[in-house]
């Protein structure tokens, strides 16, 4: 098999398939990529001619492609297509739309290749764990690359499955990464709480080790995050901004086309817009309104934390009015 | 009848009693507050004790506390009640936790005392347009303020109403405040989308002004909204850091308890404690996390932002992927 | 001006340009109501040939469509424009996507037809108070159209505006559309949890009512459900399925595109698929889980309800507590 | 050790104390329970008088309680109290809310008693697999329990800790809980969206067990969804009413009080709360708005579905247009 993109994923990926026994034939721009793994076992193609060429016979051939979801994968496509015969499979391994994969899937249906997405998942672990592949596609095709598929699972047979016809590999990997994002916003919540109750000075690392064994929570993501925590409790530093990947915003628009509920996918993902905002134009019009309808000022944080008003929503503590004596009478500033 | 805090919203609603030609006896920590309502026909008090001389025979007096929740009413309401007798009737204009409320009129009635709730809305234009007011007591001591109601109110038989027994003025005030969170949420997402959409240079100003006249989401809110926009659209300088008051918080508490959905007034005060925020420790760890799993390098925004790493999420246009060409073979760094 | 579509949004709108001196073609598949139209002063049409036919001569025509978004839109304009002539307009009074609009706009703008789109709000209303007008287009095209914009709105200053070019019109009425969800479902939520406060006994249409006077969130809306409590508090026999119309979910779609958070509008939407289930999967897959790590059985709400396990979610009630006396053992079932 | 409550939870903890050696001494109303655990190598005790005084010097003892939180628990506390002395331990092992277990333990520690709280998850898996163990309490008292503890937990050092004061084990558990509801939601909710995705016929217990291998959302609920769904992929007849515990309410409280946002892990408990509705209010008020400003008439589920009025949210199909033809023309009949 052929494999375009020998990044983080595709590189790893190529290395899980040598150590199985297969020959691959890798490509990439970086050069010094390319010899690497050539070092490793791989036959490195230097042009998508010389892949193909080294890969036998037309309508026999299977080129992965490990690239960028969007134009890039448009343009490998494009160029592969260009040089490939009836019987040929494309696989997709990237994190293309799924409406896309169907277009594309139909688009060389038309010119007798197959067209196969593999929704995959594993992260930095798959080539010491394997991943877990998701595949759209004609049945006969996705049967071809079955070897491959075997290699590259955490075992034989499991860990992949052929999910549907053309894109809904994709489309089973999209959905998986909007749950992860809302696992991931769910455990940060918890963890973020936790540090908030000063009054029990909580170790985080503790708690993320010890759920690990026994808790209904228990997860390979907790697994992963109690080991980042071990080495940073205080996660000093770390910016707390939240990229997010074309996925879980898929996710959301599926399901509002769809018109199903997904309120903690899809806030889990918003969560990660407002960590990408520098400045909250809503939060300023809300701040704007207040000062129109009640009168309040407009603060910056420090000066509400000098001034103590954050509220005080505990039931009222008559021992502290107590203290007040008689001097207590203040006066309702705000009001809304 | 007395009045227990002249601030802003103390003193307006004194003012206003003035105006419909009420007789008022204010008290306020600050002597220069109660000289100029005095200059205005309020009958200035210096203590407690001296305001209860001044309003009559015990029995069929009525102090108002405007003065903030939590301790400082409850400080006042004990000064007061251990000065009062059986028949006098306690007022609190605040933002008292119903809660508090049912259990304070629950003491003072042992000791023969009348405690009405009044819900105030109206912010600063009160003073003008009248107070909307929820209350909430014995029926017969909430008739007797009936000539006070009717003259804080926008007219004597509207804006004004006994909701139930005592803690219901106050429970019905702290809903609205939560129904005013989640519109002005609203808003504010509507007009932060529509600023981002650069492609069509849209004036917030005028799309606030037009929607005043004629539009299904029409409202007070948008008439100050509007109004404020007018001389500062740019909400230049304006901080994005968003206050909240008890009465959104004991909303969400309240519907918590009541086992009722409210995901809209509930994440309406959860975007404002968002807001409150320097830096999220949730967020944090959601970057960990990524990493953790990812490979996924940890960046600050502007990292983010010059790198373009905002994820293209529409789908693949062919036109930048043909500009591409040969060489747009690169590789999947990340995958989640 | 040509009207096309003369159901109740744009008969209502002919009648008010005929009421403002205008001369209006009308045309609809259903004669009854064209004739009904004619009779209070309507030229009517028979075809869109006609219609264009007595509307003057070719480049100094406008065609206003009032008909559904989506293949009716374009199947109209497509029939429309195989007979226009370079200079006319038309106008897209519907609730279109901007983005269907932005395309039909660039098409007709290689034909030398300007396209013009209105967002229209105000609904039933609208005929008495006037329209609010979102509109998008060329500067000259809306210009033309200024002297039946001024007659459609509330003012002939006030209530409409050129947003920005075409599809803008649509885009700002998509959004007022998502905040006027977010707004509804906040004072929803807000009634909703004072009805389950029954220990107060509420009354919904006095609160409704009282809320229009002096409050912080009188609006329009508020109006129209404080009117329509007054005729039937209890709702009894209204159905809980709340419709949604596209543009809710377009909102939805466009803020994840520019990824903007937007919990409010989202969750006001999302909660109206959840109305529109009969029966949630997901909620039977939390069934199922529970039932999986707890042993938890799975019940119907009628089954929770009689046995009372409903959570006792508040502190503990000594006072229950010594009722139960030394029979008090009894044993935890379930875990989570 | 004693143990006081011998169901579901206590009953299995017994077992696995017994196979590690441990003497324990059981009391519960159900002396068939008792009897069957004596049968297992249990000490029965018939009172709590009997139970006490087979534990040994008074000042060493330790009595576990399994019980249900609020006025069960308080019950068997204060006859438990009662009856023991200075230096002994209570351990409250149910899911009491913090709170109550800091006043309680306050309120015993004036009696020389430790109260020591321990926050237990596992489910009905925890006899075969041991129990995460989130302990709160003295040093010394907890000191005391460690053998018990260890082998409680699923292995002597893992599985269990202190997490710090009297309520703190209690705290950490409930958040466990907060978390487990936003983990649950999210997997739900990806479950449902895909199960709607008819097109591509996905299998749901394939998923589930792909994604057990090698997926970043492996967890151990996935593991027990995907066993379930092996049995029953169609959930055919199982309700989607979800019961929540208190602590997932517990949760909201606290990150309320905190000012903390958790929309991830409300939104999850607010849909179960949405789930136990029969009839949506809020749903009713909603539809009652839409006809006040649109004329939209009330509808049913079926009889939206029936006419196909789910809004078709796609860009307009040009195709369905043309079979439209010349009779396209409808009209608009409601707007927002």
């Amino acid at each position: 098999m052929g494999m375009i993109g020998l990044g983080k994923m595709g590189g790893n990926m190529v290395r899980r398939l040598l150590l199985g026994g297969h020959r691959i034939v890798g490509l990439d721009r970086d050069a010094g990529v390319v010899a690497d793994l050539a070092a490793q076992g791989m036959e490195g193609a230097d042009s998508t001619a010389d892949l193909l060429a080294r890969l036998g016979e037309p309508g026999t051939r299977a080129v992965w492609m490990m690239v960028p979801a969007g134009p890039v994968t448009q343009s490998v496509l494009e160029d592969l297509a260009s040089q490939m015969a009836p019987g040929d499979i494309i696989i997709d391994g990237g994190n293309s739309n799924f409406k896309d994969t169907m277009r594309r899937a139909e688009e060389l249906r038309a010119r007798g290749i197959h067209y196969v997405d593999v929704g995959t998942s594993g992260g930095v672990w798959g080539l010491q764990e394997g991943y877990a592949m998701m595949v759209g596609g004609d049945e006969a095709a996705v049967e071809r690359l079955r070897p491959l598929l075997e290699t590259l699972a955490p075992a034989a047979d499991r860990g992949w499955g052929r999910m549907g016809p053309s894109g809904s590999g994709h489309y089973v990997k999209m959905v998986h990464n909007g749950i992860e994002y809302g696992m991931m916003q769910a455990y940060a919540e918890g963890f973020e709480l936790m540090k908030a109750k000063t009054e029990f000075a909580l170790d985080m690392a503790q708690i993320a080790e010890l759920w690990r064994h026994g808790s209904v929570i228990r997860s390979w993501l907790l697994d992963l995050t109690a080991e980042a925590l071990q080495s940073d409790t205080e996660l000093s530093g770390v910016s707390d901004y939240v990229a997010d990947s074309g996925e879980g915003r898929w996710t959301i628009i599926d399901s509002t086309e769809q018109g199903v509920p997904t309120p903690v996918i899809t806030l889990a993902t918003q969560m990660r817009f407002r960590s990408q905002q520098e400045l909250s134009y809503a939060g300023q019009m809300l701040s704007v309104m207040r000062r129109a309808f009640g009168g309040h000022a407009i603060k910056t944080v420090e000066a509400h934390r000098e001034e103590g008003l954050i509220p005080d929503i505990n039931p009222a503590d008559t021992s502290a009015a107590e203290q007040l004596g008689e001097t207590g009478q203040q006066r309702v500033k705000d009001s809304e």
